[in-house]
Protein backbone atom coordinates (compact mmCIF):
# COMPACT_ATOMS: atom_id res chain seq x y z
CA UNK A 1 0.00 0.00 0.00
CA UNK A 2 1.31 2.97 -1.08
CA UNK A 3 0.02 6.49 0.43
CA UNK A 4 0.88 9.92 -1.60
CA UNK A 5 0.68 13.09 1.00
CA UNK A 6 1.13 17.07 -0.19
CA UNK A 7 3.46 19.31 1.48
CA UNK A 8 1.00 21.57 3.36
CA UNK A 9 3.83 24.31 3.92
CA UNK A 10 7.92 25.28 4.20
CA UNK A 11 9.98 26.26 6.76
CA UNK A 12 12.14 29.29 6.43
CA UNK A 13 15.30 28.85 8.85
CA UNK A 14 18.23 30.21 10.08
CA UNK A 15 20.28 26.95 9.61
CA UNK A 16 20.77 27.01 5.87
CA UNK A 17 22.65 24.11 5.31
CA UNK A 18 23.32 20.90 7.20
CA UNK A 19 26.61 21.17 8.99
CA UNK A 20 25.66 23.16 12.26
CA UNK A 21 21.67 22.03 13.14
CA UNK A 22 21.06 20.66 16.41
CA UNK A 23 20.44 16.98 16.01
CA UNK A 24 17.20 17.08 17.84
CA UNK A 25 14.89 19.99 18.55
CA UNK A 26 15.04 22.14 21.60
CA UNK A 27 18.53 21.98 22.14
CA UNK A 28 18.94 25.61 20.45
CA UNK A 29 16.25 27.42 21.91
CA UNK A 30 17.35 30.60 19.58
CA UNK A 31 16.74 29.00 16.67
CA UNK A 32 13.98 30.92 15.39
CA UNK A 33 12.17 29.81 11.90
CA UNK A 34 8.59 30.61 10.16
CA UNK A 35 6.45 27.99 9.30
CA UNK A 36 4.45 29.57 5.72
CA UNK A 37 1.47 27.40 5.09
CA UNK A 38 0.24 26.68 1.13
CA UNK A 39 -2.95 27.45 -0.35
CA UNK A 40 -5.25 25.57 0.09
CA UNK A 41 -4.61 24.57 3.54
CA UNK A 42 -4.04 28.66 4.55
CA UNK A 43 -7.52 28.60 6.20
CA UNK A 44 -7.46 31.00 9.30
CA UNK A 45 -10.45 27.92 10.92
CA UNK A 46 -7.86 25.20 10.48
CA UNK A 47 -5.76 27.10 13.04
CA UNK A 48 -8.30 27.70 15.16
CA UNK A 49 -7.13 27.01 19.11
CA UNK A 50 -3.50 25.98 17.88
CA UNK A 51 -2.63 29.04 19.76
CA UNK A 52 -3.73 27.62 22.98
CA UNK A 53 -0.74 25.16 22.70
CA UNK A 54 2.80 25.87 23.37
CA UNK A 55 4.23 23.62 21.85
CA UNK A 56 3.32 21.87 18.53
CA UNK A 57 5.00 18.97 16.24
CA UNK A 58 6.08 19.39 12.62
CA UNK A 59 6.37 16.62 10.30
CA UNK A 60 8.21 17.25 7.98
CA UNK A 61 10.36 15.71 4.83
CA UNK A 62 14.17 15.17 4.96
CA UNK A 63 14.53 16.67 1.64
CA UNK A 64 17.78 17.41 1.48
CA UNK A 65 18.99 13.69 0.93
CA UNK A 66 19.80 12.96 -2.39
CA UNK A 67 19.96 9.08 -2.87
CA UNK A 68 16.66 7.81 -2.81
CA UNK A 69 17.90 4.25 -1.18
CA UNK A 70 17.05 3.39 2.60
CA UNK A 71 20.09 2.22 4.83
CA UNK A 72 19.53 -0.46 7.00
CA UNK A 73 21.72 1.00 9.36
CA UNK A 74 22.69 4.14 10.36
CA UNK A 75 26.09 5.51 12.65
CA UNK A 76 24.68 8.01 14.37
CA UNK A 77 27.07 11.11 15.66
CA UNK A 78 26.08 10.45 19.08
CA UNK A 79 27.86 6.97 19.47
CA UNK A 80 31.18 8.56 17.83
CA UNK A 81 30.18 7.50 14.16
CA UNK A 82 31.35 4.21 14.55
CA UNK A 83 29.01 2.12 15.81
CA UNK A 84 26.32 0.80 13.86
CA UNK A 85 22.79 1.18 14.94
CA UNK A 86 19.63 -0.13 12.93
CA UNK A 87 17.66 2.98 11.26
CA UNK A 88 14.68 2.23 13.10
CA UNK A 89 16.71 3.07 16.31
CA UNK A 90 17.70 6.17 15.38
CA UNK A 91 16.35 9.58 13.91
CA UNK A 92 18.53 9.93 10.97
CA UNK A 93 17.03 11.14 7.53
CA UNK A 94 18.11 8.21 5.66
CA UNK A 95 14.69 5.98 6.50
CA UNK A 96 12.65 3.79 4.56
CA UNK A 97 10.14 6.98 4.63
CA UNK A 98 11.85 10.51 4.84
CA UNK A 99 9.28 12.01 7.59
CA UNK A 100 11.24 13.91 10.00
CA UNK A 101 9.42 14.39 13.40
CA UNK A 102 9.80 17.69 15.93
CA UNK A 103 8.91 19.31 18.96
CA UNK A 104 8.59 23.42 18.62
CA UNK A 105 7.87 26.39 20.66
CA UNK A 106 5.18 28.22 19.10
CA UNK A 107 5.17 31.61 19.36
CA UNK A 108 2.88 33.26 17.65
CA UNK A 109 0.41 32.48 14.43
CA UNK A 110 -0.24 35.62 12.05
CA UNK A 111 -3.05 35.46 9.78
CA UNK A 112 -3.96 37.98 7.35
CA UNK A 113 -4.49 38.07 3.43
CA UNK A 114 -4.69 34.62 2.82
CA UNK A 115 -1.08 34.63 4.47
CA UNK A 116 -0.80 32.48 7.77
CA UNK A 117 2.37 31.79 9.27
CA UNK A 118 3.74 30.15 12.27
CA UNK A 119 6.68 31.59 14.28
CA UNK A 120 8.40 28.59 16.17
CA UNK A 121 11.40 28.12 18.08
CA UNK A 122 14.17 25.45 19.12
CA UNK A 123 13.41 23.79 15.45
CA UNK A 124 16.16 21.79 13.94
CA UNK A 125 14.74 22.26 10.48
CA UNK A 126 16.96 23.04 7.18
CA UNK A 127 15.65 25.76 5.05
CA UNK A 128 13.20 25.14 2.78
CA UNK A 129 11.97 21.92 4.57
CA UNK A 130 8.33 20.97 3.07
CA UNK A 131 6.18 20.22 6.31
CA UNK A 132 3.03 17.43 5.92
CA UNK A 133 1.41 18.30 8.82
CA UNK A 134 1.32 20.52 12.29
CA UNK A 135 -0.49 18.54 15.52
CA UNK A 136 -0.68 20.09 18.87
CA UNK A 137 1.61 18.65 21.55
CA UNK A 138 -0.57 17.25 24.02
CA UNK A 139 1.71 17.11 27.62
CA UNK A 140 -0.60 14.25 28.87
CA UNK A 141 0.16 12.02 26.14
CA UNK A 142 3.26 13.10 24.97
CA UNK A 143 5.62 14.15 27.40
CA UNK A 144 6.08 10.74 29.01
CA UNK A 145 8.58 11.04 32.02
CA UNK A 146 9.45 7.18 32.93
CA UNK A 147 10.55 7.13 29.67
CA UNK A 148 14.47 5.81 28.81
CA UNK A 149 16.52 6.60 26.34
CA UNK A 150 18.66 3.72 24.84
CA UNK A 151 22.25 5.53 24.03
CA UNK A 152 21.05 9.10 23.67
CA UNK A 153 19.59 9.60 27.31
CA UNK A 154 21.04 13.26 27.78
CA UNK A 155 21.24 16.62 25.33
CA UNK A 156 24.66 17.06 23.49
CA UNK A 157 26.67 19.49 24.57
CA UNK A 158 30.55 20.46 24.47
CA UNK A 159 32.05 21.37 27.61
CA UNK A 160 34.46 24.08 25.94
CA UNK A 161 33.39 27.51 26.60
CA UNK A 162 32.60 29.50 23.90
CA UNK A 163 34.61 33.09 22.96
CA UNK A 164 34.07 35.91 19.89
CA UNK A 165 37.51 37.34 18.77
CA UNK A 166 36.75 41.20 19.07
CA UNK A 167 35.96 41.40 15.57
CA UNK A 168 33.24 39.01 15.42
CA UNK A 169 32.03 40.13 18.55
CA UNK A 170 31.42 43.69 16.93
CA UNK A 171 30.77 41.97 13.47
CA UNK A 172 27.69 40.06 15.60
CA UNK A 173 26.29 43.21 17.01
CA UNK A 174 26.38 45.10 13.88
CA UNK A 175 24.04 42.00 12.43
CA UNK A 176 21.78 41.96 15.28
CA UNK A 177 20.75 45.55 14.87
CA UNK A 178 20.50 44.32 10.81
CA UNK A 179 17.80 42.36 11.52
CA UNK A 180 19.14 39.44 13.00
CA UNK A 181 18.43 39.77 16.69
CA UNK A 182 19.42 37.06 19.03
CA UNK A 183 22.40 35.73 16.30
CA UNK A 184 25.04 36.23 19.12
CA UNK A 185 23.42 33.60 21.27
CA UNK A 186 22.28 31.78 18.24
CA UNK A 187 26.08 31.09 17.52
CA UNK A 188 27.14 30.13 20.85
CA UNK A 189 24.11 27.92 21.19
CA UNK A 190 25.04 26.48 17.95
CA UNK A 191 28.66 25.69 18.55
CA UNK A 192 27.62 24.13 22.39
CA UNK A 193 25.94 21.49 20.61
CA UNK A 194 29.13 20.41 18.88
CA UNK A 195 28.11 20.34 15.10
CA UNK A 196 31.66 18.70 14.14
CA UNK A 197 31.38 15.28 12.44
CA UNK A 198 31.63 12.63 15.17
CA UNK A 199 35.19 11.36 14.07
CA UNK A 200 36.50 15.00 14.52
CA UNK A 201 35.17 15.57 17.89
CA UNK A 202 36.80 12.01 18.67
CA UNK A 203 39.88 12.64 16.85
CA UNK A 204 40.50 16.25 16.05
CA UNK A 205 41.55 16.33 12.35
CA UNK A 206 41.38 19.92 11.68
CA UNK A 207 40.46 23.06 14.06
CA UNK A 208 39.16 25.43 11.93
CA UNK A 209 35.46 25.05 10.57
CA UNK A 210 32.85 27.77 9.47
CA UNK A 211 29.04 26.86 9.78
CA UNK A 212 26.67 28.96 7.85
CA UNK A 213 23.61 30.56 9.44
CA UNK A 214 20.86 32.84 7.41
CA UNK A 215 23.51 33.90 4.67
CA UNK A 216 26.53 34.76 7.07
CA UNK A 217 29.36 32.00 7.32
CA UNK A 218 30.44 32.21 10.81
CA UNK A 219 34.23 30.96 10.94
CA UNK A 220 35.29 29.26 14.15
CA UNK A 221 38.57 27.11 15.87
CA UNK A 222 39.18 24.87 18.20
CA UNK A 223 41.51 26.23 20.49
CA UNK A 224 43.06 24.61 23.21
CA UNK A 225 40.85 24.83 26.28
CA UNK A 226 37.61 26.90 24.06
CA UNK A 227 35.77 27.54 20.99
CA UNK A 228 36.62 30.83 19.05
CA UNK A 229 34.22 32.53 16.76
CA UNK A 230 37.15 34.77 15.05
CA UNK A 231 35.40 35.87 11.64
CA UNK A 232 31.38 36.59 10.16
CA UNK A 233 31.24 36.81 6.78
CA UNK A 234 28.51 37.39 4.59
CA UNK A 235 28.36 34.50 1.61
CA UNK B 1 5.35 18.42 -3.72
CA UNK B 2 3.84 15.45 -3.46
CA UNK B 3 5.78 12.30 -1.87
CA UNK B 4 4.60 8.87 -1.95
CA UNK B 5 5.21 6.69 1.38
CA UNK B 6 4.94 3.12 1.38
CA UNK B 7 3.82 0.68 4.47
CA UNK B 8 6.69 -1.07 6.17
CA UNK B 9 4.33 -2.74 8.14
CA UNK B 10 0.95 -3.37 10.42
CA UNK B 11 -0.94 -3.37 13.41
CA UNK B 12 -2.58 -5.85 15.08
CA UNK B 13 -4.87 -4.51 17.56
CA UNK B 14 -7.78 -5.41 20.19
CA UNK B 15 -9.81 -2.55 18.98
CA UNK B 16 -11.42 -4.03 15.88
CA UNK B 17 -13.52 -0.74 15.77
CA UNK B 18 -13.07 2.81 15.95
CA UNK B 19 -15.55 2.74 19.03
CA UNK B 20 -13.73 2.15 21.86
CA UNK B 21 -10.73 3.27 20.90
CA UNK B 22 -8.60 5.77 23.28
CA UNK B 23 -8.62 9.13 22.27
CA UNK B 24 -4.61 9.21 22.75
CA UNK B 25 -2.12 6.71 23.54
CA UNK B 26 -0.98 6.22 26.80
CA UNK B 27 -4.67 6.18 28.49
CA UNK B 28 -4.85 2.02 28.10
CA UNK B 29 -1.92 0.18 29.62
CA UNK B 30 -3.41 -3.35 28.88
CA UNK B 31 -4.40 -2.54 25.26
CA UNK B 32 -1.35 -4.89 24.04
CA UNK B 33 -0.68 -4.74 19.87
CA UNK B 34 1.83 -6.38 17.38
CA UNK B 35 3.41 -4.82 14.79
CA UNK B 36 4.21 -6.87 12.01
CA UNK B 37 6.99 -5.43 9.73
CA UNK B 38 6.77 -6.24 5.86
CA UNK B 39 9.57 -7.40 3.51
CA UNK B 40 11.78 -5.69 2.43
CA UNK B 41 11.63 -3.87 6.09
CA UNK B 42 12.21 -6.87 7.76
CA UNK B 43 16.09 -6.71 8.33
CA UNK B 44 17.06 -7.54 12.41
CA UNK B 45 20.12 -4.91 11.48
CA UNK B 46 17.40 -2.51 10.75
CA UNK B 47 16.28 -2.80 14.31
CA UNK B 48 19.37 -3.38 15.82
CA UNK B 49 19.62 -1.50 19.48
CA UNK B 50 15.98 -0.40 19.39
CA UNK B 51 15.36 -2.68 22.25
CA UNK B 52 17.36 -0.30 24.45
CA UNK B 53 14.87 2.05 24.20
CA UNK B 54 11.50 1.84 26.61
CA UNK B 55 8.97 3.84 24.32
CA UNK B 56 8.76 4.15 20.71
CA UNK B 57 6.42 6.27 18.00
CA UNK B 58 4.71 4.89 15.44
CA UNK B 59 3.49 7.03 12.81
CA UNK B 60 0.64 5.53 11.18
CA UNK B 61 -2.02 6.40 8.50
CA UNK B 62 -6.12 6.82 9.44
CA UNK B 63 -6.46 4.28 7.20
CA UNK B 64 -10.32 4.05 8.28
CA UNK B 65 -11.82 7.01 7.03
CA UNK B 66 -13.28 6.67 3.84
CA UNK B 67 -14.08 10.19 2.50
CA UNK B 68 -11.11 11.84 0.77
CA UNK B 69 -11.60 15.25 1.37
CA UNK B 70 -10.69 17.05 4.84
CA UNK B 71 -12.04 19.70 6.87
CA UNK B 72 -10.59 22.80 8.26
CA UNK B 73 -12.41 22.21 11.48
CA UNK B 74 -13.28 19.38 13.68
CA UNK B 75 -15.57 18.92 16.78
CA UNK B 76 -13.37 16.89 19.69
CA UNK B 77 -15.00 14.54 21.86
CA UNK B 78 -13.06 16.60 24.83
CA UNK B 79 -15.08 19.87 23.92
CA UNK B 80 -18.29 17.93 24.40
CA UNK B 81 -18.41 17.76 20.77
CA UNK B 82 -20.69 20.98 19.84
CA UNK B 83 -17.30 23.54 19.71
CA UNK B 84 -15.13 23.41 16.56
CA UNK B 85 -11.39 24.15 16.54
CA UNK B 86 -8.93 23.76 13.61
CA UNK B 87 -7.74 20.89 12.06
CA UNK B 88 -4.16 21.53 12.85
CA UNK B 89 -5.13 22.59 16.65
CA UNK B 90 -5.99 18.78 16.92
CA UNK B 91 -5.00 15.26 16.42
CA UNK B 92 -8.20 14.18 14.05
CA UNK B 93 -7.93 12.17 11.56
CA UNK B 94 -9.79 14.17 9.21
CA UNK B 95 -6.46 16.24 8.30
CA UNK B 96 -5.09 16.99 5.18
CA UNK B 97 -2.51 14.35 5.29
CA UNK B 98 -3.95 11.28 7.12
CA UNK B 99 -0.63 10.80 9.43
CA UNK B 100 -1.33 9.70 13.11
CA UNK B 101 1.40 9.65 16.19
CA UNK B 102 1.09 7.77 18.70
CA UNK B 103 3.80 7.05 21.49
CA UNK B 104 3.82 3.44 22.99
CA UNK B 105 5.84 1.28 25.44
CA UNK B 106 7.60 -0.91 23.34
CA UNK B 107 7.74 -4.70 25.06
CA UNK B 108 9.67 -6.94 23.30
CA UNK B 109 11.13 -7.75 19.45
CA UNK B 110 10.65 -10.96 18.44
CA UNK B 111 12.77 -11.16 15.18
CA UNK B 112 13.80 -14.68 13.16
CA UNK B 113 12.73 -16.57 9.70
CA UNK B 114 12.69 -13.13 8.14
CA UNK B 115 9.97 -12.35 10.53
CA UNK B 116 10.43 -9.43 12.85
CA UNK B 117 7.63 -8.35 15.41
CA UNK B 118 7.48 -5.48 18.04
CA UNK B 119 5.34 -6.22 21.17
CA UNK B 120 3.71 -3.00 22.15
CA UNK B 121 1.56 -1.88 24.87
CA UNK B 122 -0.85 1.45 24.99
CA UNK B 123 -1.57 1.82 21.91
CA UNK B 124 -4.61 3.63 20.36
CA UNK B 125 -4.64 1.93 17.12
CA UNK B 126 -7.97 0.10 15.12
CA UNK B 127 -6.56 -2.95 13.62
CA UNK B 128 -5.02 -3.58 10.30
CA UNK B 129 -3.69 0.31 10.81
CA UNK B 130 -0.81 0.56 8.19
CA UNK B 131 2.47 1.71 9.87
CA UNK B 132 5.11 4.06 7.97
CA UNK B 133 7.72 4.82 10.46
CA UNK B 134 9.20 3.85 13.90
CA UNK B 135 11.35 5.72 15.57
CA UNK B 136 12.94 6.13 18.99
CA UNK B 137 11.43 8.10 22.05
CA UNK B 138 14.37 10.47 22.78
CA UNK B 139 13.06 11.67 26.39
CA UNK B 140 15.57 14.72 26.01
CA UNK B 141 13.68 16.10 22.85
CA UNK B 142 10.92 14.60 23.14
CA UNK B 143 9.46 14.97 26.80
CA UNK B 144 8.54 18.22 27.46
CA UNK B 145 8.32 19.02 30.54
CA UNK B 146 7.16 22.81 30.72
CA UNK B 147 4.59 22.41 27.93
CA UNK B 148 1.08 23.25 28.30
CA UNK B 149 -1.82 21.68 26.31
CA UNK B 150 -5.07 24.10 25.46
CA UNK B 151 -8.22 22.68 26.08
CA UNK B 152 -6.78 18.91 26.34
CA UNK B 153 -4.69 19.60 29.18
CA UNK B 154 -5.96 16.24 31.39
CA UNK B 155 -6.69 12.53 30.69
CA UNK B 156 -10.50 11.82 29.62
CA UNK B 157 -11.48 9.60 32.37
CA UNK B 158 -15.12 8.60 33.64
CA UNK B 159 -15.61 8.84 37.43
CA UNK B 160 -18.34 6.25 37.09
CA UNK B 161 -16.83 2.66 38.62
CA UNK B 162 -17.42 -0.54 36.51
CA UNK B 163 -18.58 -3.52 37.37
CA UNK B 164 -19.48 -6.91 35.95
CA UNK B 165 -22.51 -9.18 36.53
CA UNK B 166 -21.55 -12.29 36.71
CA UNK B 167 -22.19 -14.34 34.12
CA UNK B 168 -19.74 -11.22 32.09
CA UNK B 169 -17.08 -11.99 34.68
CA UNK B 170 -17.22 -15.45 34.55
CA UNK B 171 -16.86 -15.28 30.62
CA UNK B 172 -14.43 -12.80 31.04
CA UNK B 173 -12.30 -15.06 33.06
CA UNK B 174 -12.40 -18.06 30.59
CA UNK B 175 -11.87 -16.26 27.69
CA UNK B 176 -8.83 -15.12 29.81
CA UNK B 177 -7.82 -18.64 30.17
CA UNK B 178 -8.34 -19.09 26.46
CA UNK B 179 -5.58 -16.39 25.56
CA UNK B 180 -6.51 -13.30 25.97
CA UNK B 181 -4.59 -12.66 29.35
CA UNK B 182 -5.93 -9.36 30.93
CA UNK B 183 -9.14 -9.05 29.05
CA UNK B 184 -11.32 -7.90 32.25
CA UNK B 185 -9.33 -4.87 33.37
CA UNK B 186 -8.76 -3.87 29.27
CA UNK B 187 -12.72 -3.80 29.81
CA UNK B 188 -12.29 -1.69 32.63
CA UNK B 189 -9.26 0.76 31.52
CA UNK B 190 -11.52 0.91 27.96
CA UNK B 191 -14.83 2.10 29.75
CA UNK B 192 -13.15 4.34 31.73
CA UNK B 193 -11.71 6.32 29.20
CA UNK B 194 -15.38 6.83 28.14
CA UNK B 195 -15.76 5.76 24.75
CA UNK B 196 -19.44 7.20 24.34
CA UNK B 197 -19.64 9.65 21.77
CA UNK B 198 -19.61 13.03 23.09
CA UNK B 199 -23.19 14.14 22.56
CA UNK B 200 -24.48 11.02 24.54
CA UNK B 201 -21.77 11.82 27.67
CA UNK B 202 -23.74 15.54 27.81
CA UNK B 203 -27.19 14.41 27.55
CA UNK B 204 -27.79 10.80 27.75
CA UNK B 205 -30.07 9.21 24.53
CA UNK B 206 -29.83 5.74 25.70
CA UNK B 207 -28.33 3.60 28.57
CA UNK B 208 -26.91 0.52 26.49
CA UNK B 209 -23.58 0.08 24.48
CA UNK B 210 -21.23 -2.16 22.96
CA UNK B 211 -17.51 -2.22 22.12
CA UNK B 212 -15.93 -4.29 20.11
CA UNK B 213 -12.64 -6.01 21.38
CA UNK B 214 -10.86 -8.89 19.75
CA UNK B 215 -13.92 -10.30 18.48
CA UNK B 216 -15.65 -9.55 21.15
CA UNK B 217 -18.61 -7.49 21.63
CA UNK B 218 -18.62 -6.74 25.19
CA UNK B 219 -22.44 -5.33 26.61
CA UNK B 220 -22.44 -2.76 29.06
CA UNK B 221 -24.99 -0.50 30.47
CA UNK B 222 -25.22 2.85 32.52
CA UNK B 223 -26.69 2.51 35.14
CA UNK B 224 -27.40 5.78 38.30
CA UNK B 225 -23.98 5.72 39.28
CA UNK B 226 -21.87 2.81 37.87
CA UNK B 227 -21.14 1.43 34.19
CA UNK B 228 -22.34 -2.47 34.30
CA UNK B 229 -20.57 -4.81 32.06
CA UNK B 230 -23.83 -7.12 31.07
CA UNK B 231 -22.25 -9.42 28.71
CA UNK B 232 -19.21 -10.89 26.64
CA UNK B 233 -20.55 -12.11 23.62
CA UNK B 234 -18.17 -13.41 20.61
CA UNK B 235 -19.22 -12.20 17.33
Amino acid sequence: MDATFQQIGIIHSCFTEKFGIPRQSGLIPEAHAELEIFPPYNREEAFRRLETFSHIWILFIFHAIKTKEWKPCVRPPRLGGNQKIGVFASRSGFRPNRIGLSAVKLLAITKGDSCIKLMIQGGDFLDQTPVLDIKPYLPYADAIPSATGGFATERPKTKMKIEFSSKARSSCIEKEKQGYPGLCELIVQTLSSDPRPAYHSQRPLRKKFGVKLYHFNIKWEIMDDHILVSEIEDC
